[in-house]
């Protein structure tokens, strides 16, 4: 295809974290990027030097020296976005980098927006759109799990599954549009037995992956877990106890807590988000009317609730009769945990174990906390996917869209070979599904859609 | 010298800003620096490629590959630090950084100091204390004058004029150290009256270097300049005005600022710290009163008042009389600017001009700022010194303190002269004197000294 217009600016943009630091990068991609360089850079000619060499001298500006610099120089296409590259870099002041920037400006560089070395690498086919989404969910990583799905993804792992895919599919897609070409003869050149049995196999991959999101989703962007529970039953000092610190307030006063506290504690790489919550009791006082409407809200929201309750103060009854009470939609797990355990060692736990399944804990002595951890953990239904992350996960939104767009259309077409649907149907059929998986890639791709993905990405990558 | 233990070491840092970018640097520099890389590089074997070379791979821990990174290797004494110098360019995530070091900390690095490789380039001879002292204030430069300044002193300017000054005296000092070694022949090899013109000459230069720094500690530091006056004459108004945004409340009420507030405005390369007060009134509200004490203080403090005050309610003889119950300290220079210009526009400005020397405005218009910035520049007292930085200017504190060192025990020896001293006495003084200069550039220097300005760095400079 014909390059963008775009492809032709030389551009220009800080790589590193802004602040004041050691070092600054300032990353040049595009025809002129050598150049451009040369123009400003004493020391050599870096247009005649060889790639992948790293050149020590002085920016000026004019008689100026405007910082002593490290040059890096990388010849497309053997580059980040298969371009010329150079990186220079400065003195980690932001001064520098703005007086650097603006020289190059002036030079003839225009500033890179976001992502825009990423998507040059993008268009000129260093990889496919998956596998640069994956370097935004790379910097974003932030725990091992969530760092190795992104890894994989920008390695390859998944478009590699997404091809071979595609590649069943298309041949008979191929086959489906001969029978057209041969329209009035009546031909069946595709098997319709054998197209059956690999669109099933097809679908049940799609399907794995589409399931696989559910997990992707939790290792991305974390189990939002709320606290509820009445008023004193010790929800800031279970928050407390789980993030190790203090983070609410904690009191004997019952209806301390109003705001909504969040904070996150990863648990074997899962990420759950805790909100602590007013106390759950009817009241006069509107603030903490207005806290209980909020948590109500709130636990309605929220992917798991954690319903915690005074073993000394409540009654297995009572207890089933609140969980009821807030109404939870299907797909919000509860579980229930008795607090207090070290004030009421004696407590009848057999009737709390048996008759409603709670973990029993003393949030202030921090007893049964490992428990906790684990049955939170087992109540993330992952469906038994393989959680070590050795197999693809999805964790991108518009990749799961476009899979289930995928599932849908080979069940189209699954349909129509069930009723003896005609060619040109199967055929319309197949190409959608094949045009779904092929977004993910970006096999099939516009500007709209690049726009979108690139603008998430930082300014410099 | 025998290298310090430390030197044997190999030092690891994050070298760019924390956060979340496009590209972070992990340096290493030490004898181990590239064996240790190729223990955890894949890609090449780093140890067969030469000098200032790029080369790509993953950082394995183990199977586990943490990230697809570039390394710059440079060997040493071609280096930063004259050391084996690997630089690895990461994604800038924080994740990725902190398992990267992690990994290389287990193959034996060592986390490197605040300035330690800057620390480990001056005692490699890389550049002498002064320069590396430059390199901190290059990254803290945040103006076009403060940036030139440093950038001189970075490449051996400042250093260049203090050789040629110990230069100079060595030679006398030398034969002063023979007269002594034939001490009892009473002979003199040094020409006393070539010395004194010597003498003479160099402490001129001192002292030039000593003037300067009033205006190094400004280019630096930025002027401390209080805005006082009575309630309601328009202080946050001007505060405003002068910083073009609102950052102070303004209102109809008198006695409304309370608090200190401070910011900063370059007026052709000065940053003026400007600090906004509580008016000045006799009050009987306590917090108020504690407002108006605290402006007094902080009015002693000053580099310069601008005392603002109401043409419309204030005489020339009451403004006199204001201005003197500052009782500012001698040093302390004042502006007196008179405001609400717009709202009478016929008062009898010829008064003030010619009584006091005021500045006349109408801060809510912004009428009469462009002559109250020259005002400004103007009462910055700078003796004369040449303001475009094309003459050495020193900037530290600690310099300073050594040429005056220099310049009073150049007197000792003046003196001794002049009274027909011992040689003894002469070749002490003299002997102090370029110890006080030798200090600056740090060929004299010691520990302390030298973790005193390194920790003063931040990590991975």
């Amino acid at each position: 295809m014909a390059l963008p217009v775009s492809l032709t600016d030389t551009i220009v943009a800080l790589s590193t974290p802004p602040g004041a630091g050691a070092i600054a990068l300032v990353r040049l991609s595009g025809p002129a990027a050598i150049a451009l360089t040369d123009a400003v850079f004493a020391g050599k000619r870096l247009r005649d030097q060889p790639s992948h060499t790293l050149h020590v001298g002085t920016i000026r500006d004019g008689a100026r020296i405007l910082d002593e610099v490290v040059v890096s120089l990388f010849r497309g296409p053997h580059s980040y976005t298969r371009e010329d590259v150079v990186e220079i870099s400065t003195h980690g002041s932001d001064y520098i980098v703005q007086e650097v920037l603006a020289l190059l400006l002036r030079h003839g560089a225009r500033l890179a927006e976001a992502g825009e070395f990423t998507k040059r690498a993008f268009l000129h086919g260093a990889f496919d759109l998956a596998q640069a989404e994956a370097v935004a969910d790379l910097i974003a990583a932030d725990s091992a799990l969530s760092h190795q799905v992104a890894m994989r993804q920008m390695r390859g792992g998944f478009s590699q599954e997404l091809k071979e895919l595609r590649g069943r599919l298309v041949q008979f897609a191929a086959l489906l549009e001969l029978e057209l070409d041969f329209g009035e003869e009546d031909v069946e050149f595709a098997d319709r037995t054998g197209l059956v049995q690999l669109l099933q196999e097809v679908q049940q991959l799609v399907r794995r992956l589409l399931r696989s999101f559910e997990l992707g989703n939790v290792i991305k962007n974390g189990v939002t877990t709320v606290i509820a529970g009445r008023p004193n039953a010790g929800k800031s000092t279970l928050l407390n106890a789980l993030l190790n610190e203090e983070r609410a307030i904690v009191s004997e006063v019952a209806g301390t807590t109003r705001d909504l506290i969040e904070d996150e504690v990863s648990i074997e790489g899962i990420r759950f988000r805790f909100v602590d919550t007013a106390g759950l009791r009817d009241t006069t006082d509107v603030v903490e009317a207005m806290g209980v409407e909020r948590t109500m809200k709130r636990v309605q929201q929220a992917a798991l609730v954690v319903y915690l309750f005074d073993i000394t103060t409540t009654t297995p009854t009572e207890l089933k009769a609140e969980i009821e009470a807030l109404k939870l939609p299907a797909g919000v797990g509860v579980l229930a945990v008795g607090n207090k355990l070290d004030v009421a060692p004696d407590t009848d736990q057999e009737a709390f174990l048996t008759r409603i399944g709670t973990v029993l804990i003393a949030a202030s002595r921090g007893d049964g906390l490992d428990e906790l951890r684990q049955e939170l953990l087992a109540r993330v239904r992952l469906d038994g996917l393989d959680r070590t992350g050795s197999s693809t996960i999805v964790t991108n939104l518009r990749h799961a869209q476009s899979l289930e767009q995928a599932n849908q259309h080979l069940d189209a077409v699954l349909t129509g070979l069930s009723i003896g649907a005609g060619t040109e149907l199967l055929a319309a059929d197949l190409r959608h599904a094949l045009a779904a998986l092929g977004q993910i890639t970006g096999e099939i791709s516009n500007d709209d859609l690049l726009t979108s993905i690139f603008t998430q990405f930082c300014i410099g990558k």
